[in-house]
């Protein structure tokens, strides 16, 4: 790592791979010869178009997405999908089925209700978000024109253990904060979507995946553009798409192919999560709220029993090069944010902070 | 310039001021000394939040923008905007006026009728869109929620060369491909938005300029995100903005200023499409369709009389390292587009191929 980088724990938008951002460096004033900058070309132009194709081509090979499957490049971030979801999917019956397990999913059953009759048909706000409920407490409505939920809880650092069974009911989910961390079965899903700036690039991008035959049934409000069937018609370029973004995402994940794909980037994950939970688990200092079995591998959330010492940590942490630790607002404490861009090396020397602070502050 | 970058004609995304590519460049892996790219920062952080006002500051100083209006930098571009503003904006007596003038201004007024009563103030159908309609023309309602016009019509080169008066009903102008070529007295306007890939940066950030007594009035249709009071109220920060394209318009407006500001930016631009039109006007072989009084200064259009002859010029221009001048497919023909970023020598050097071409091919 150039000696100038620091260990960025943000929950997003968070570090982009270093070889990334030298490339793109590199190619900023003239990409590949074609004499200007990616930024620069006419999203109709043949060179950019190009770019376009093989990020989807990327995409669709590193996350092994099937041919009922489209791959969308919006905008809007994940907030704009939550009322594009019941916007393009409620046309069915009106009303849809939501499981609000941390501040976003909650977000997206608010956003819901403008459109429809979005049913709570599990929460976890009783155990205050510290857990995911179990598949037998899920209140499932057969008839529901889809389930949504929110696979990795960026907030409060949980995450599903176990892939929601609903029949015919077409699962969406919001994959903002896992997504490329770890292979999916994208066949089981009606809707993959996810904001780029966690684990695929920069804000502004957002990626839709939708099985194509629910694409069609758009509210008569729908926005041209948040309208899926229309985008796929137009291979999501009814207007200007983020360009620079998605050429981004193209490095991103000629990156993720060079460590191995999806199945080595959870390897890792897991082995940079259990890093840190063990020493978690090892402490009598660091506390996690979050019940073992449904704990994030992307967002580790913990806290040192007071606030001033909450605060210290992240003071002297950010002193040693490493930012970004506070805590969501919501919960306070201390959150590490370990992405798929998140060395190895960075999470070795949190722990080894962890260690020290332990050793000074008992 | 360097040797290797080329003239790029585009209607956008378009050429970026090769100082502002640098600097990115240079920037890319660590932003004065914070040990991150811009694009790895938190929204949230203290000098991310930096970044970002100091670019709000600057846009309101370069464009002089009094403290009723309020600048949003949302995402979509401009034709979500389409979607937003009547969504914003309609909610009064459910009917707005709009004048069409070209494909876009055409677009926007078809996706209004979602909404609302989209009437039809004028059009410059009749005319093949060559003209823009005369201020006696206009069929005003002065109960109107607002007047919607699009400033500069990218895909026919015309411009409206007078402001309408409206008296109290707002103006709400979709300013994508002039904005920032020319001072505007912000005074006069409801709402202005502009997709920033033509004179502001790169594709995905689209800024909305908005009289702050004209939001709260949004229809309970309106995704969150869209919602200008609510957006005002969040700072434009109801969820992770386009972070990368707000830092890269601020590199553009530092480079605004240092030609002179808006004042000298018209300048140059009324040089550049004068060296394009003289030519036109002396030529018996280049034609423009566009009656003389609401040419654009930023896309200039014409014609070679044959189908053949256009292709042949676009093809030995692009041999010259003089890209993308291939008119719009729904006009054909050749369209410069003579936006900020393109040089004056760009465009001495396609009045001098101009001139060869003519003589080689009469």
């Amino acid at each position: 790592m150039l000696m100038s980088r620091i260990y960025n724990f943000s929950a997003g938008p968070a570090m982009i791979p270093e070889s990334v951002l030298e490339r793109a460096a590199a190619e900023m004033a003239d990409y590949k010869g074609t004499g200007m900058s990616v930024m620069e070309m006419s999203h109709r132009s043949k060179a950019y178009i190009a770019v376009f194709e093989s990020v989807e081509n990327k995409l669709r090979k590193v996350m092994d997405i099937p041919a009922t499957h489209k791959i969308l490049f919006l905008q809007g971030g994940a907030t704009l999908q939550f009322a594009a979801i019941p916007m393009n999917l409620m046309g069915g019956n009106g009303s849809a089925d939501y499981a609000v397990t941390g501040l976003f999913s909650q977000k997206a059953h608010a956003e819901a209700q403008k459109y429809g009759a979005a049913r709570l048909a599990a929460s976890g706000k009783q155990s205050n978000f510290t857990s995911i409920p179990s598949k037998q407490s899920l209140d499932l409505d057969p008839r529901a024109s889809y389930f949504h939920y929110c696979h990795n809880n960026t907030v409060f650092g949980t995450r599903w253990d176990y892939l929601p069974v609903t029949g015919d009911v077409p699962l969406v989910c919001d994959m903002s904060s896992s997504i490329l961390s770890e292979p999916v079965d994208v066949s089981k899903y009606g809707v993959i979507y996810a904001g780029a700036q966690k684990n695929m690039g920069p804000a502004g991008l957002t990626v839709v995946i939708v099985r194509e035959d629910l694409a069609g049934r758009a509210l008569p409000c729908t926005p041209s553009v948040l309208d899926y069937a229309a985008q796929i018609k137009n291979e999501s370029m009814i207007n200007t798409p983020a360009t620079y973004g998605v050429y981004l995402l193209g490095l991103v994940l000629d990156w993720v192919e060079s460590q191995g794909g999806l199945g080595a980037m959870k390897k890792i994950a897991e082995q940079k999560a259990a890093l840190v939970y063990d020493m978690i688990d090892d402490s009598d200092l660091y506390r996690s709220q979050v019940e073992p079995h449904c704990r994030s591998m992307t967002n580790v959330t913990f806290n040192l029993g007071n606030i001033e010492l909450d605060e210290l940590f992240v003071k002297q942490a950010a002193g040693r090069g490493m930012t970004t630790l506070k805590g969501h607002r919501a919960t306070g404490g201390i959150r590490a944010s370990l992405y798929n861009a998140m060395p190895l090396d960075g999470v070795r020397k949190l722990v080894e902070f962890m260690k020290e602070f332990q050793f000074n502050n008992t």
